[in-house]
């Protein structure tokens, strides 16, 4: 196979192979330490149990391997003056990142108490994986981190996502042959399908292939060699092999295959920018073979370490009961020559960091890693422009999402580089047409005469991978940019435990000051639980909220316009933000309009509100209080209030409705929520709450289980009933139907029970009435199809 | 490329294509009856406006690919006497699912009222998709399925789940090219490592090329032919093309290419069943282009349909108001030809199901479908065998899991070919090391040295993949099979959406007479939030539970052995079950025992009580009741307890411990509730409660909000603080510890706060004390670490 053969260019002289082998001495001396040492850092005197951390914690395995190509691509950089970023796959080489950044001096700019030298590199050593230190993986802590990777497989979706309009920008990716055998790096090849070699930069994926996992051999690395090149040339890349041990040749090879890798993206960045030929783009891809713990002990114990799995983490141990190992130790750190490494005051040398570039070019101080230092605000359209008309409320129809579609084309114009949409295939489905007025979907794989709104340059991602989706946003976000995902409902769970990585990440980063505020990760949750009509049970689930609301409060907000303006008015605001994931759940049927805009924004502003003109509690007390959070939950409250007006016009009956759901939490808790005086002024302490939600019900109690009027309070949601359905039947299934909101009213309001038992048995029969049309009919009755708001 | 050449062996005669075509016809005729037919089934009159579903949902674009495939499968299944199941990846192709069991005769045999007649076809269109019927997917309800395939992704991992330990199965699973982009599709390739040919069945996966998505090409489709064969070649495959829209030609080119494909899947496993060469083995696949829609509407409205998107759901609608668009249904519906197809009385003429094979045989009706029909009871040893000593409470410390692994051993043993462990390399890590005893890690790669306990028939699956690990469990368990899947806490949320769709099966399934139960799905969730010492916040992540518990409650089950005894006799009762859901957490750490076997025994069975030997209530009223979940909850909450008997001795406290989680619900809502009266009983209507929880606090309130005592209830439990440090650090942060669990008894029994306000002031002394200690020497202080309970 013409492609796994060598095409070394770049020869290094003997002290070139020395700079480069140095700097990586240096950078596996620092790792090693940050897993053992408490003190002692520059061994100049014999080791000693005292010196040695009481708990061993740390990942040794990949290090050595990171470390050897973060230290060509430093060269390289220097060289070739590239802006590069580093993506760790395998993010539990956390001691690897601290090292280079140390070593570089990025990591002393950040942290000036961990100074360049012997105090600096004692502290280096004792903070990592210590209490009140730095956690174990490339973590956010970690300047040049974009990626912690402690959950593996999106090491080269975020990497596509950083290089998207960044045409000078290579992003560097390390995937491990850990990661590899998961799905969502399985399908991440797919990405360079995206790229567009024109305005676009480039990732450079280095696959590792150290052999083994946790505790046993991986399945890339054990493939016939014939098959893993068939398999990289399949996903469209041309790849270079390295394999081997001796660090020098596998320095003078590397140095070559970077090299060459380099300027073949290079090459072909010139070429499609140059006008040229576009077809058959074959970025590089690098795979290295090293032992796993490279350096590092061979045997211990009579076992095979060095190039097995028991590299994987510690590979000495009880250091402080078994002299040998700690002499082990110490021979295997004195075998990286420290003293040629440190000056006296434990500085660096200067031809340890020789191949290191200047200023933001080295690769942990690139401010693409920090990526709210090259924020810039995105230039929005005044969302009132779009409104639609609502002469009254409850009257008229409007596919909400068909008019964000219309802001969104605008925000697309505005920002032609700097704001992507993203969704599995799923933006014409979930109605946000217009933006294809605006802009195309992005692809570089060959078109036919019927495609419509396909470019290279397109702004829309499709991509029938919600982990793609998720990973592409993130990167690109982490990089400075801002963007939107839309997606069905009941799938956003398939990045669920994206979501708890990047919630984490944004926890952590608020704390760091160094690390600048990003744009808020924007999730529109369209196709929801309620109207599935094509799809049925498998596409209902509205419990990815759930999800969300357990992790820290200022992350987190979750939105439920109840109709067009309010989306509209909630999406601007979310446009806005920085360092939250918002969900904003929106339906794209035609469904009633409530609020002309001036009403949607003031109702979003408030968040949550009384409405007034469907109340008939005159502002005063009422005797029930209709809640409702949801467009379809909106709907039937609304028809359940108009039956009550009809058959109990005495009733005083409160609605109030809930946009931003994070203001039914104490304030203490939520920095929207609001507080116990506000929470009773709306829901009353003592009246009965009747709550159509979108979700599932429980959550409601969740987050309100402190109110006084909770034991009042009585929700109604999806409870996990549906098929493929009339809407009118999915909600009554779930009992969130109208005639069902009139009966619980009727069993809470005290003396109704008796009062109304009349009307009780009306709601019981309409149920069964419209069920029967409903079957027999295949669609819903008239008289719920065609309900309307009366004024 | 060889591969691709054509390797036609069976040559099929005029009659063998007539037949093939006529059930191929049938199966059209009859999805697009189910998708837009009310009445008029055989078109015996002119198709009239009032003939049209109302709502015109399904998916006909994937609908004849499937139909085709399904008919040459049979004609194999017949000719071959092969065991043969269907999964289908674009399960929104259901109406071919359908459509080809009614043709065979199974939609009968079990839904008796669906005749195969004129009536019955007429009922059968007239449910498909509508209120009251069947849904839209290939849902459990329709004989033959396993796998529904709302979600994207799991087609092939199902598969090959379905074929392991059925030496005699093949396993059709048809791959759609939109799902071939997702992430868990993309790396279920690697499946083919792991299937023994010897003891396995085969997976034939048909990655179907129709084009397209919802509304945009796919990536696989549009890739260069050499790419994609390389791509599948890398995975280890040897690659058949077909490809046109001619059914002559593509009959006879279809039969040839799936006999040899039979045929070489047969050849294989003869060549190493009988000793022969088990390296070099290439599993065919079959690549089918056919336009999307295929004998569909060509154009409508001016706009090309066949071979589009829009061909994806319905390519004809208005029906009602278009009388155009009447007649092109009409048309299209005619072109079947179902007067050759159907007979006076409308069941399928002989003919068109000439290639039916007989009985079990037929695809729709093979028990491996119905796996309950297959299922036997594990043999499973005694767990009270496997009991550790505990010599008195909370003195002596075991590895949970290790104990669990020899249990797990002996299940291993005793049940050689229908019971296997899952998990992302995680058994050792787990500590289930034991069952290395008896079994090996399934691997069909090359082998190593150094490698231990790899071999093709291990009956330990691991991948570095959790949703391979879920997908294959659920095809074992489908098929009628036991298993057990242990992994990391934080990351079984990257299954999340998969449990989903499981759990929503075996709701469906339970009301489905002819399902028969399958085995639970049980998952143990070791390497727990509160012990992530290598790794971190990443890692941290108990919210599991708080999505499995917004599935129905018959299905979902949540265990929270405190120590090593509880987990066996929780997880005997596990390996038992069927029909759920269960979730088992349990520590891998040396970690305090507290309950003998007949202890354990009875406080599983009861699923919470009353610790009188950590109480101090006498049996009588309480003035506190300290309850926990989970181990270290467990531990700190003795700890507290211990400090109270100390500091307080005249408080009476009772310690309430709970396994079974869904105990704590109201027994009117899970069937393992209980009720007000025996929660009073044990938590007090009016006392405090300090309750120290394993996952999010406010879990615990959404279970007990009806309780007359919640009020009272103060939980404990992870608040999204974590960090790589140490257990003790980890409660701390989460104000879990012992010290502010005394602390919250001080704050919340009345009088306390004035009389023990000394009390409190050392307890957050202490506190503190500790984390100096712990940040100062890395490691928790003795007197935290060596804390025992003495009785």
């Amino acid at each position: 196979m013409t492609s796994t053969e060598p095409r070394v260019r770049d020869s290094l002289t003997q002290d070139e192979v020395r700079q480069v082998d140095m700097y990586w001495r240096a950078a596996n001396y620092l790792s090693v330490g940050q897993i053992y040492l408490l003190d002692n850092p520059l061994l100049r005197e014999p080791l000693r149990p005292e010196h040695i951390k009481p708990r061993l914690l740390g990942h040794w395995g990949t290090t050595p391997g990171l470390n050897f190509v973060y230290a060509h691509l430093q060269r390289q950089v220097k060289k070739r003056g590239t802006d590069a970023i580093w993506l760790m796959g395998p993010g539990h080489g956390g001691p690897s990142g601290v090292a280079t950044a140390w070593l570089d001096g990025t990591y002393t700019e950040v942290y000036p108490e961990v100074t360049q030298d012997a105090e600096g590199m004692r502290k280096l050593f004792r903070q990592f994986s210590f209490p009140g230190g730095v956690p174990s993986h490339y973590a956010p802590e970690t300047p040049g981190s974009i990626h912690e990777g402690g959950e593996l497989g999106y090491v080269l979706s975020h990497a596509y996502g950083a290089v998207f309009d960044n045409p000078g920008l290579v992003a560097a990716a390390v995937v491990g042959d850990g990661e590899a055998e998961t799905g969502p790096l399985a399908n991440s090849w797919l990405s360079n399908k995206f790229v567009n070699p024109d305005t676009d930069g480039a990732v450079l994926p280095i696959l590792h292939l150290n052999g083994y996992k946790i505790a046993g051999p991986t399945v890339l690395a054990r493939m016939p060699e014939s098959e893993l090149a068939a398999l990289l040339e399949g996903y469209g890349h041309r790849p270079f092999f390295i394999a081997g041990d001796d660090p020098g040749s596998m320095h003078r090879e590397m140095a070559g295959i970077l090299d060459t890798a380099l300027d073949e993206i290079a090459a072909l960045q010139d070429r499609v920018r140059s006008g040229g030929d576009r077809t058959d783009v074959k970025w590089p891809v690098i795979v290295l073979r090293t032992p796993k713990g490279w350096t590092g002990p061979d045997e211990v114990d009579g076992l095979p370490v060095e190039g097995t799995w028991r590299a994987h983490q510690v590979p000495l141990a009880q250091m402080r009961e078994n002299p040998e190992h700690l002499r082990m130790l110490e021979e295997w750190m004195r075998s990286y020559r420290p003293e040629e490494l440190f000056d006296s005051d434990g500085a660096p040398v200067d031809e340890a960091v020789r191949i290191v570039p200047p200023g933001p070019l080295r690769i942990s101080a690139n401010p693409h890693a920090n990526g709210g230092l090259l924020l810039k605000d995105l230039t929005l359209p005044d969302f009132r422009d779009y409104a639609v008309e609502v002469p009254a409320p409850g009257t008229v129809k409007h596919e909400a999402t068909r008019a964000l579609g219309a802001l969104l084309r605008d925000v697309v114009r505005l920002n032609p580089d700097d704001f992507r949409i993203f969704g599995p295939d799923e933006t014409a489905s979930n109605r946000l047409n217009a933006v294809f007025d605006a802009t195309d979907r992005a692809w570089d794989e060959r078109l036919l005469p019927t495609d419509e709104h396909m470019a290279p340059d397109g702004r829309v991602m499709e991509v029938l991978s919600e982990h793609l989706c998720q990973g592409w946003l993130e990167g690109y976000l982490l990089t400075g940019r801002h963007g939107l995902f839309n997606s069905y409902e009941a799938f956003i769970h398939i990045v669920d435990s994206m979501f708890n990585q990047h919630a984490k990440w944004l926890k952590t980063t608020r704390t760091i000051p160094w690390r600048r505020p990003i744009a808020s990760l924007n999730y529109l949750l369209s196709s929801h639980v309620w109207r599935q009509d094509h799809n049925g049970f498998s596409h209902q689930d509205p419990g990815f909220i759930d999800h969300v609301v357990n992790k820290k409060p200022e992350i987190i907000r979750v939105y439920l316009p109840p109709d067009a303006n309010t989306l509209l008015a909630t999406a601007d605001h979310c446009l806005r933000m920085r360092d939250t994931v918002n969900v904003v759940i929106a339906g794209k049927q035609p469904a009633l309009s409530y609020l002309d805009m001036d009403q949607a924004l003031a109702h979003c502003i408030r968040g949550l509100g009384i409405w007034g003109w469907a109340s008939s509690d005159d502002g005063a007390e009422p005797d029930v209080v209709l809640a409702c959070a949801g467009d379809v939950p909106t709907m039937e409250t609304l028809a359940a209030a108009d039956l009550l007006r009809t058959h109990l016009p005495e009733l005083r009956v409160r609605l109030v409705n809930v946009v931003d759901l994070m203001r039914l939490q104490p304030a203490e808790e939520h920095p929207h929520g609001i507080t116990d005086r506000e929470f009773d002024a709306l829901f009353t302490p003592d009246k009965p709450i009747i709550f159509a939600f979108h979700g599932y019900p429980w959550l409601i109690h969740r987050l309100t289980y402190r109110r006084r009027g909770h034991d009042n309070l009585h929700v109604r949601g999806y409870i996990e009933e549906g098929t493929t359905t009339t809407p009118f039947d999915m909600v009554m299934l779930n009992h969130l139907d109208r005639f069902h909101l009139v009966m619980d009213v009727i069993d809470h309001v005290p003396g109704l029970a008796v009062r109304a038992a009349h009307l009780k048995q009306q709601m019981d029969d309409a149920r069964l009435r419209c069920r029967a049309y409903t079957r027999e009919h295949g669609d819903d009755a008239p008289e719920i199809r065609d309900w309307t708001w009366q004024a």
